[in-house]
């Protein structure tokens, strides 16, 4: 479902330039889990919401995810050759597409959260709000932070907290925001809206130590890179500070913590978030 | 106004890495004629709308308008060293700071336009109108759009339409966007922003091709660039295709035009716009 609506999230009738919009469908049609999208559908599910109306926010979030990356993977940054086991956008159109793509991959998620009003009529207050918390969790204050975060770390990261807010930053703040879009679209409670971010805010940290822990022992097929590429670049990972057994330890915490943040709430029911948690902690790329 | 607005604009106590802040603030107070905000305030102030509500929408706008030139000043795009007389930002934070702050820059412009809602009461369909037009003229079908043909146009432009396409969705749209926006915290009506949209396509392309002017015969000190530096970069300009004589004939025209555009609508006062429309004509920076 996903799949079908970002092959259909750019129209094809868009009067752009040829080879910026084949930029733009090359990295978002690259694959991936979708989990950010599967998020906002979730989130909206377990609430008895619409998932017609998430469809606009799950795409904007891959839209914003896809931008991350393909900004990420860019010389003056992680200067990354392949992703997913594909050239990296700007090794096939070149770093200044690669950079326009972006920009304009982020600035069309803008575009595509607010057709939920205009297209499936979502009220405007609640779609300005999930605008608002985009710009503020993708943004300085958010993923971007986190990013920039990295970057200055490559020059020696010393703490655990330091890692810990990249982690959070770059990987967490997203999947809290497309939880809690999917919460404001099913019209969820401030409290309900508040369980979705504890729960998204464990279950991103658990996903991205377990990035970390996947990139030293995991399968280079599956993986879609190098195993040990972090080890290469010098990276300093959740293992390098507190060892293997203590990373997975800490995996498994984060993820009960998640689960049990829903237990404890008032939605109804949040079995397929559930689901998705156990998922997640048993993935193997 | 403006400038102390935007001094304000990113809030001193955010918890985000100190260089990225340093490089969002360094090229939003960089200076520039600011005639963005301007005309976001203008519009609105023609139709007897609140200015004070206007100024989250400039701020945006000018954020928006940073970021392209940071981004458009990179090594893999334009490569300039400089820009009204600074250091552009990726000479003093390097290139993945610079992407980077571009990128929280035009996220955090959609963040300051959800401020018209919550702090001066826009209201939220109003805002969200605004949001999606943001989205449309600053992104692929609007300014990343031009930006894009520009690059691929350097390898050849052959013909004034190319050269339009690129001017008009480099520097046109965002003032349409602009004075579209003060229009709608103003309240107008469709005619009144097909009117202020008019006025506004016209103007921006005067003003790119009177850019193209000032570069080839313009004074260095005033310009903060070295005069004839598109003829060295042998970027292809109005006056190439069509000559000086008929390029500055083409700015009064279209001057004209814009200025008719609003005399012939149901906009109560326009003086505001049409001394703006005399005042960009006789500029020589």
């Amino acid at each position: 479902m996903i799949e079908d609506a970002l092959r259909q999230s750019l129209p094809a009738n868009w009067d752009v330039p040829a080879s910026l919009r084949e930029s733009m469908d090359y990295s978002l049609m690259a694959g991936g889990k979708r989990l950010r999208p599967i998020m906002v559908i979730a989130a909206a599910e377990v609430l008895g919401g619409s998932l017609e109306a998430t469809m606009p926010v799950a795409m904007a979030i891959e839209m914003v995810h896809t931008y991350s990356l393909v900004h990420d993977d860019l010389p003056a940054m992680d200067n990354d050759d392949y992703r997913r086991g594909k050239l990296t956008n700007h090794k096939v159109y070149g770093e200044a597409m690669a950079i326009l793509a972006g920009d304009a991959l982020l600035t069309h998620a803008f575009f595509s959260v607010a057709q939920a009003h205009k297209k499936f009529g979502v009220p405007a207050e609640r779609v300005l709000a999930i605008t608002e918390e985009l710009s503020v969790l993708a943004g300085a204050r958010g993923m971007v932070g986190g990013q920039a975060a990295d970057m200055l770390g490559e020059q020696g990261l010393t703490k655990l907290e330091e890692l810990t807010y990249i982690h959070t930053h770059k990987t967490s703040d997203l999947i809290v925001f497309s939880l809690r879009a999917g919460g404001h679209i099913a019209g969820a409670t401030e409290a309900q809206l508040e369980a979705l971010s504890e729960y998204g805010h464990a279950l991103g940290l658990a996903f991205q130590i377990q990035d970390d822990i996947l990139d030293l022992i995991g399968d280079e097929t599956k993986l879609g890179k190098p195993v040990n590429s972090d080890v290469k670049q010098q990276k300093v990972t959740f293992p390098y500070f507190i060892g293997m057994e203590a990373s997975e330890q800490k995996v498994l915490e984060l993820t009960n913590q998640a689960k049990e943040a829903l237990l404890r709430s008032s939605i109804p029911n949040p079995e397929r978030l559930l689901q998705i948690a156990d998922y997640l902690l048993k993935r193997d790329h």
